[in-house]
Parts: structure tokens; C-alpha cells; sequence
């Protein structure tokens, strides 16, 4: 294993927990339970956290480092300093729904345009501290262009692997930062066991995702703290996620509840819904047969972004849906490019196809009753459409095409 | 014309100024000056402006509206909230140019992805106020998107002219928004001589980049703002920046003018570079030369958002980089790329042509012995290289190409 210190400085991490047994270990680089092979979660002691502390931190996720597991300094080594995106007032949008109150936490902000900069982000710097010399990762597309970037701001070597059939733009947003980038025969399934064979033999290699994702993970937390903060320190009354792993989903969740037990915002019910795309949806699924297994599936979806066809939090994201009286729900690819198109024509927001099946999600739970139109409601736009370009290619045409004249321009009635 | 109020509000402007002549006029839908036809300029009464005053406004352009023609209440009219983007400490990048202290500007981070999100800002604001209906413009791409973006979120309709051959992701990145999209058989300087004769027939249409073109210019100014707040309220000793029409470079210009004469910063000797491409650069050739005035030029460049072979500020921008002691360079596509690349590979920013551009006239100027290395420095990022990815795409490569086993990976040597 890497060479990491007896006692890692984590800041208020204080050791890793299973989520099925509850068994303890100790921090250091690792990601399951040696009990009982399940999940390695983190627990934290964080003494004294205040919301004037916090406003006088950065304007990005490092205002929350009393909160992570990462190290105190973590401002002072290079990094991308990704979040503190926009929470965006969306009356138009919420006008055309049929809705009062809806805001949009649009992280294509971000430095790579995706949420992924923020779990990036953290595991770079926890990785860093457990003694990682690499940081590495399977992916489809925007974990590679996080990971790259951020190893490439940090100065440290990357190592990513890709299916090899991926999109020629998503090579190029990725190779561009140089680093270990290498496109692997297979589909990503393929390439995610791939990754894990090869962090079993590379000692010092950081798959963000595989080997040091219990960090990783936590790094979501910041979506939901900065929605709260942003609304003026208090909870939103519903949210609409996007699920893949369902990772982002449990971990704001999370985030809300230790705004809570610290006092930093009033305690309240908030319901938690997840959109899923119909082509890959094993989590909707599971919710409306009422199951607490999650039956895994192909995904077929042009929502690759969250096309995990066995999702490691699905139980987790069930729980929480339950718990809170939320929802699981999913849209066809046609409203899923419905969703893209009516996102950037009420706010000129531009998301990706996640952002798409959010919206689309979002307008589906109004129609069926089952999210509240009158209650305060947030939806997580996590990436950005510049990536998935072909989604709606064949919908975001030109109104028409004129001679240079101004006798064509007449002519063409748009006048 | 429009259905202007009599007294416009906006906020410290109070006439228009000819650069040329000085002949003033009032407020309202004009842009060039009645006696001469030279371009018009805002001029202010700024009254009253503290750093605190501005450090408690919005993490966006408008914490400066007491210095943009802006209305007052600019901050509670839908808009996308441009600005206050990240200011990087680039330590890799200088070890890598042999200079000691230098910051990246990076305004990929606006919301479409360009520096266009300001100065659209500004003009939508300005436009309201002054009674035109539509949101307009001719462009090549950073401008279109931007315009759509904004105009959609404003919920009015936007007007975007375009050539017809443009790029089909230019083409969906602004079909997207809805609004009046119009692709033009001709090229550029077709679309913006058509664009002028529309606005002399449409009244209520403010084409930002011609009728409303010295509203719209002010945006530029937040850019020096920003940094000079962003250093912790002092000007840097030499800034490069990226030239097309020069009215970027010579708004910074006046930011740090107008700081150091409301007492915002302290009075200090800095140096202003322009940046251009040499398939375009009739700038740099006339700063070179020793001329006052700038020669139009066929521009033949792979950095299309700074080809304006007829740049409107050429001789302001010769005032300015005379004046402070700088210098206007130019590079080639070749180094544009490489450019391209080396901010990607030090800093994890992957910044277009222009950003290409003004990293590779940087090192150029190092290398001349035209900018001290020693001196504090700051470069500008205009744009998001997600935008331009043909020109890196020969270049942007995997290292290696392998089938989904670990004895491929080992054979691969990339262990």
C-alpha cells in the first residue's frame, strides 16, 4: 500500500465505519469492510463549526474543510478550488411547471464543468495525505477530465482509463492535460474491473472512484451545504437529484442532516427525489416495486453520465427517498432532450443530459402529484450540455438561413 | 428608435463622449458622435465608491453596478450573473516560463463559457433601461451563446446572426436557447454589415455589439476590477491580454484608470500587452512598425474568436500599450497550440484559441525580453477550449490503446 502516516491529518475525520456492520477502522487507504466486505464510510468529530467560520472561508468547497476529510491546509496546495457554483432563482422555468418557488444548483460552473471537480477535489487532497503518489480512475467522461485537470493543477502524474469507443471529444477534453490517459478494448464495465485489478498492484496509484472512494464520496457533501447556505442558511422544503451511483443523492442528504445536528440550520422535514433515466433506471425501479434490492440492468440511455447499470448506493438512495417521504422516478431520452431544451429556454442554463433528466423528472412529479408545486423546491443541474452535444443536435437547429440582405431577411417573416 | 425614457437610469453614467472629437451627447440608443462619426464612450459621476461598498455586493459583475451604466436595481432583473471568476496562482506555468510571480484570469468560468457573458450583461441591463425589445447580435460563437443564454433567461427574445458555414457546435450551443437564431451565406464581415442594416430598420432591436456598443464595451472594465480586488485591492505589474476588436484591452486599461482615481488602489506604474494570433494581427504589425494607425488585415488564424482583420480599438490599444511602457505581440497557430497546451498540462485549465494565444505571446515576451520576469504579471483566459476543440485534436492523444487485461496494461509500460 502507499506509504501513508500512522496518523493521517484529515481535519475532522476520525476513523472509517461500515455502513452495513458498523464496524471500525482505523483512516488509511481503505475502501471496504474486512468484516464484512461492506462499504467504508467516514466518521468525523468536528467540535465547533459556525456559519460565520464558514462565510469567512473561500468562495469554494474549501470553506466547508472543517467538514471533510481532508487536511487543515488543504487552501494551501495547488488545486482546482471547484464549487461555490450558482444557486440560481428559476421563476420561469418554474412558471412553465406550474411550480411557486424553484431554484437551480447549476455545477457546470465547475473548473471541468461537472460536479465531479468537487469528490475530485477531495480525494487529491486526502489521497495526497495517505501518501497516493498517483491519482487514477475509470471513467466515461467527466471523472477523466476532473481527474486529469486536477493532477495536472497539483502537479502530480494521472492515470486515466476510458472505453476506447468514447466520443473523440471526450479523448480530447481529457488527453489535452496530459498525464497517463489510456483507452482500454472493452466497455466501461470492462474498464471498471480493469482499474480495480490494477489498484491492487500499483501501490502508490489513487483510483479516486475504487480504492480511496470512501474520500471521494464525501466531497458531494458540499452540494448540499452550499444549497443551504445559499438559501440563506436554512433547508429547501424538496430536491430532485440525479442518479447514478446514487452516491450524490445519500451524501447531500447527508450534508443536510449535519447542518442540522450542528445547529447550523433549523431542523425541518425535506423530502429527497431521484431522477433516473428510463434506459437505465434499476433504482426507480426498485422504488416503485416497493423492493429494497436494487436488481441491476444494461444501461441504453443517452444519459451516459448516469448510466451505472449496478449502482453501489441504490439501497442507500431507497432509504433515503423512503425516509423523507420522496421519490424515485424516471423519463424517457425523448424528455430527457424535452428537459435539456426547456432548461436553457426559461433560464439559459445549458446542462448536460443529467441536467436534462432532472428537469424532465421534475416536470413528471408535478404532473403525477407526488412533489408539492407550492413548496420551496431545488433541482441539481450537475454537469454541462457542451459535453453531451449530441443529445440535442438534431432538435437545436437554426430558425432559418438568408442571403446577406436585407431583402432575405424581410423575406423570411422574422422581422 | 426605441421607446427611450428622457433621463435613463443608469446609475453613475451621465452622457455619451466621442473619443474622437469629445463632443457629448445625452444618454440614450446612440453610438456614434453626430458631429464626427467617431465612437461614442460613457461618462460618469461615480460620486462615493468604497471597498466595502463593493466587497458587500454579489460574487458577480454587479458588485460593481456603481460603475456601469447599469440601473440601480440591475440585481433583481433576471440575468445570468456573470463574472467574479477564479484568479489563479500559476506557479507551475511561471517555473515552466522562468517567471516568478503570475496569475491566470480564467473567465471560462462565466456561464457560457466566455469573457461575452460580461459585456452582454452590461448591455442587456442598458437595453431594458433604454427601451429596445430584442437582444441581438452578429457573431462567430462566443458572443452568440452568450447573447441567446442571456436573452432566454431575461425572458425576451434574442436575434443571432450568424455565417452560415460556422462550426454545427457553435450552431447547437446557440440553437439551444430558443430565441431567433439566423445562419447568413457569406462570411463574417457579411453577417455584421447585414446586422448594422438591420438595426437601422428594426427600432427596438439593441444589437449589443453595434447600437448598443458603448454600453456593452463597459462590461469589459469588470474584468480589471476583479483582479485588482482579487490581489487584494492593488494593480499587477504587467497584464497580457488577448486583442481582437482592442476594446477588452483598453476597458482594463480604464478599470484600473478609474481605481487609482477613486482611491480604490494605490497609484502605481503598470505594463499592458496585447496578444494576437499572426494569421490576424494588424496590431502587433502596426505596433511594430511604429504606426498610429492599424492596417485591416484577411484574417487567417485557427483563434477565430480574436480574427477581426478591422479591429474598431486598433489605435486605442497602440495609446495604451505606448503609454504604460507594454507592447503588442503576435504568435504563431503553432504556438497557439502549444499555448493551448501548456496551460492545460501546468494548470488544469484548458483555455481556447485566445487563451492559446496569450499564454504563447507570454512566453514570447519572456523570451524577447520584453516583459520582466521578475514583475508581477497577470494573463487573461477569455475562453473554454471545450469550444474549440479542433484545434488541439491532432494533438490530444491517449498514450496507449490496450485490450481490458492486466498483462495488457503491464506490456503497455505505462506502470
Amino acid at each position: 500500500m502507499a506509504q501513508t502516516p500512522a496518523t493521517p491529518a484529515l481535519g475532522p475525520a476520525k476513523a472509517l465505519v461500515c455502513r452495513e456492520c458498523g464496524a471500525s477502522a482505523a483512516l488509511g487507504p481503505h475502501y471496504a469492510c474486512e468484516e464484512c466486505f461492506g462499504p467504508l464510510e467516514i466518521s468525523y468529530d468536528f467540535g465547533d463549526v459556525t456559519r460565520a467560520g464558514i462565510e469567512a472561508g473561500p468562495a469554494n468547497i474549501w470553506r466547508y474543510r472543517g467538514l471533510l476529510p481532508v487536511p487543515p491546509n488543504v487552501i494551501d496546495t495547488p488545486n482546482t478550488e471547484p464549487g461555490w457554483t450558482r444557486l440560481v432563482r428559476a421563476d420561469h422555468l418554474a412558471e412553465s411547471l406550474g411550480i411557486r418557488t424553484l431554484w437551480v444548483k447549476d455545477d457546470s460552473g465547475n473548473p471541468t464543468h461537472s460536479f465531479k471537480d468537487r469528490v475530485v477535489g477531495v480525494a487529491l487532497a486526502a489521497a495526497r495525505e495517505l501518501g497516493f503518489k498517483v491519482l487514477a480512475c475509470p471513467s466515461t467522461g467527466n471523472l477523466a477530465n476532473a481527474v486529469a485537470a486536477a493532477a495536472a493543477r497539483a502537479g502530480i502524474r494521472s492515470a486515466v482509463f476510458v472505453p476506447s469507443n468514447l466520443e473523440e471529444q471526450k479523448i480530447i477534453t481529457t488527453a489535452v492535460y496530459g498525464g497517463t490517459f489510456v483507452t482500454v478494448d472493452g466497455n466501461y464495465d470492462d474498464v471498471n474491473r480493469l482499474a480495480s485489478e490494477i489498484a491492487g498492484e500499483q501501490d502508490d496509484w489513487a483510483f479516486v472512484n475504487v480504492n480511496v472512494r470512501p474520500y471521494y464520496a464525501e466531497g458531494s457533501k458540499t452540494l448540499g451545504y452550499e444549497i443551504a447556505e445559499q438559501l440563506g442558511w436554512r433547508l429547501p422544503d424538496q430536491i430532485v437529484i440525479p442518479v447514478a451511483s446514487g452516491s450524490q443523492l445519500t451524501k447531500i442528504d447527508k450534508a443536510f442532516q449535519e447542518f442540522i445536528k450542528l445547529g447550523l440550520v433549523e431542523d425541518k422535514p425535506y423530502r429527497v427525489f431521484g431522477a433516473q433515466a428510463l434506459g437505465c433506471s434499476p433504482i426507480a425501479a426498485a422504488f416503485k416495486a416497493g423492493h429494497d434490492v436494487v436488481r441491476p440492468v444494461k444501461p441504453d440511455t443517452i444519459a451516459k453520465s448516469l448510466a451505472i447499470g449496478n449502482p453501489a448506493d441504490g439501497p442507500y438512495v431507497l432509504d433515503v427517498a423512503r425516509r423523507t417521504g420522496g421519490a424515485v422516478e424516471d423519463v424517457t431520452d425523448a424528455e430527457v432532450v424535452e428537459g435539456i431544451q426547456l432548461l436553457a429556454r426559461t433560464e439559459g442554463i445549458f446542462g448536460e443530459t443529467a441536467g436534462g433528466v432532472t428537469v424532465a423528472t421534475l416536470r413528471k412529479l408535478v404532473q403525477t402529484g407526488l412533489l408539492d408545486p407550492d413548496a420551496e423546491t431545488v433541482i441539481i443541474n450537475s454537469g454541462d450540455g457542451l459535453k453531451t452535444l449530441n443529445a440535442v443536435a438534431p432538435v437545436a437547429r437554426p430558425s432559418a438561413d438568408i442571403a446577406p440582405t436585407l431583402e432575405a431577411f424581410r423575406a423570411s417573416g422574422l422581422a
